[in-house]
């Protein structure tokens, strides 16, 4: 028997659409979370769930559900991802995952396709963090809190209540929004890459088994500032000269304590007083330290620690961190993980296995129900830019390969 | 026979009066070039020399002259530093080298010490650099051009030619304060060290033998920036990591193409986007290298050059850079030099030849004279805050050193 496909210039049509609400010319879409554009993506999106002939469920989080033989008494497997953007965004982040749970949804309807589960494709509320990110997942698998919804603000300290009470929500309704483990079968999320490595290697497919965790630092070396032409090398306590040192230590670090997936970036990097001619006396810096398995992550941050320890001593420097954030890996499930690579190989689509850098709200749902993950190729690694792209031809073998994933794991026994 | 010396008390108290002059709450001095508090300073010295019954002589660049036995005949033997400051002053830099000439030359004058030759005291004007810097001591060597004085400005924009004519002034006057070469014998200025070599070692007096010259490079290496969490470490173009590779290397490009004397800093360091979870896709940085040996120069010219090259080419990064200042270095008088040391040695004060990291107007007036300067110790090497200073001991006994210095130079055959 063949494999079910979808319909593609509907996809493409709903993608093409989407794409123009929120957007501000030449800047890409905006679309944070509760704002005008995100509330006419939602409106929209409303519509073409009901003109498509499946019921339309917004939970307590507002995140839209479009659903497929839902009864309230079997558990449902779920796709889905996020309508909402972060400032300047592309087209797919989220989107694609969305428009094309709707469009699996829409075909699987259309064809009669005999499923033993019902199914449904949720838009999630605020994956991108206007105020603090994955809210719709989060409210969905029961981690909000009422203290934590009160408090939620964006960077310019608009309260999330009276965001969501602008908009005819009630914030705390979001705690309604819990489900129950057994009310999930599965979740797959079908995203763009966002990174380059499907794209180098010209694969279709990534088969998502973990999502990396994180720990990031901001940190400063505190020296002394001295005149650059009076102060002779071997009297300096030059800040700049630790953190040159850590940086460039760090494919050591990697290769000592991390994995093959191991990534580790300094991004902000700012000298005091930032003269040319004065020694710097201070630096501060952030320590962006990723990977998928929790053990590794512990042991690069030892690591960390006592190189900095060390360059610090030895170079006569105060060294201080922060802990900003710390995010724990998820693995996918192995069934789903197997299932997926199983499909592309008797769909003959070219596929890897490999882990997500960034996180989706695939890494929330994995806490209450088994979740695995579906990427297409992101053109040169872009993303979070108007410039983001992904190859129409990849979109419709990935939405297909979404398709026949769900028929999978709503069907009878594959 | 011993040697004369100065009235310790009086140019103590000369330091403290000027030290109020121009100066801010908290903040230090501010005497920035005919600001207000530069022009009460040349009205309080101009005052200080007539009382002492010293000739004022004040030439077309507003360099004020204390003279004695001046006659437009015989050469002089000239000293002295500049009253102008840096924002956030301390009350040396400059003020010492200034007040110090004064003292000698009346104490030459009181003490009737039989000399050859009649002396100079200058205040030179702007040496701190509010319109470039070494105004006055370049005028005096003929360096101005009528088109530099037109195009001089400050950072606020203000007119060189402006500033002085509010302050009565014409700046093209300053062409005609150009001193031929058969009138000065010889300039030795003193001045704090800036830097923290004496202090470290306990030597009361610093006999300079050269003035570092020194590159500046505005520079950058541009990259791809990334997402932090998607991008394998291979597949990075990381310029930040390119910088911190070429800090890594100072010391080895130092020690191999350099000379003990060889300083070499990276003051200021910009990331492009600076964003904690971005790999950095530009870093643009100062590099500010120095040197007494144009020959060492222009090796660590070469070196820099080569260096980064490498770097960006292994990394894939683009290399640019734009030569911001070029300054050559220049010796002292070596019959100064040796002069001075031996005075010390006579007078019992431990001493040691050393190289001048920091510009001064001495290296100006290197070009048409026998030069040379010397050092007193700066605590903790500090300079350029109001943190500056210098044990009023040391104070006296650079003074004194100054005083035999002059003597000899002005004297009859030593």
């Amino acid at each position: 028997m063949g494999f079910p496909t979808i319909n593609f210039d509907r996809l493409k049509q709903d993608l093409q659409s989407l794409s123009e609400i929120g957007r501000e010319t030449d800047h890409g879409l905006f679309r944070m979370a509760f704002t005008p554009g995100d509330m006419a993506a939602r409106a929209w999106l409303e519509t073409r769930i009901r003109e498509s002939g499946l019921e339309v469920y917004i939970d307590g989080a507002a995140n839209i559900h479009a659903r497929l033989g839902w009864d309230g008494e079997r558990p449902s497997v779920m796709t889905g991802s996020h309508l909402d953007t972060v400032p300047g965004a592309g087209h797919l982040d989220g989107a694609l995952g969305v428009l094309a749970g709707l469009e699996c949804l829409r075909c699987i309807k259309e064809q009669n396709l005999p499923l033993r589960l019902p199914l449904e494709s949720v838009a999630f509320t605020d994956e991108e963090g206007r105020f603090g990110g994955m809210f719709g997942s989060r409210a969905l698998c029961g981690q909000l809190t009422p203290g934590g919804i009160a408090q939620a603000r964006d960077l310019r300290g608009v309260r999330l209540i009276d965001a969501m009470a602008e908009q005819g929500l009630d914030a705390m309704d979001a705690l309604q929004a819990q489900r129950n483990r057994d009310s999930i079968s599965a979740f797959v999320e079908l995203h763009i890459e966002q990174g380059p490595v499907l794209d180098r290697q010209r694969l279709r497919i990534g088969v998502v088994d973990a999502i990396a965790g994180l720990f990031k630092w901001q940190a400063r070396l505190i020296g002394e500032a001295n005149h650059a032409g009076t102060t002779p090398m071997s009297m300096r306590r030059d800040a700049f000269q630790g953190l040159a040192e850590l940086a460039g230590a760090l494919p050591r670090i990697l290769a000592e304590n991390g994995s093959p997936r191991s990534v580790a970036t300094i991004g902000r990097g700012g000298l005091v007083p930032a003269v040319a001619n004065v020694v710097p006396g201070r630096a501060d810096f952030t320590l962006d330290v990723r990977d998928t398995d929790p053990i590794m992550l512990g042991q690069l941050a030892d690591a960390f620690r006592r190189a900095l320890s060390a360059i610090a001593r030895r170079r006569e420097l105060m060294f201080e961190f922060d802990v900003v954030s710390e995010l724990a890996p998820v693995k996918c499930d192995i069934g789903i993980v197997d299932n997926i690579s199983e499909l592309c190989g008797a769909m003959g689509v070219a596929a890897t296995r490999m882990h997500s850098g960034a996180a989706h709200d695939t890494q929330i749902l994995a806490t209450i129900t088994r979740a695995g993950m579906i990427f297409v190729p992101s053109k040169e690694g872009r993303s979070h830019s108007p410039a983001e792209w992904t190859a129409w031809d990849d979109i419709e073998t990935g939405t297909n390969v979404l398709l026949n994933t769900l028929c999978r794991l709503a069907g009878e026994v594959a």
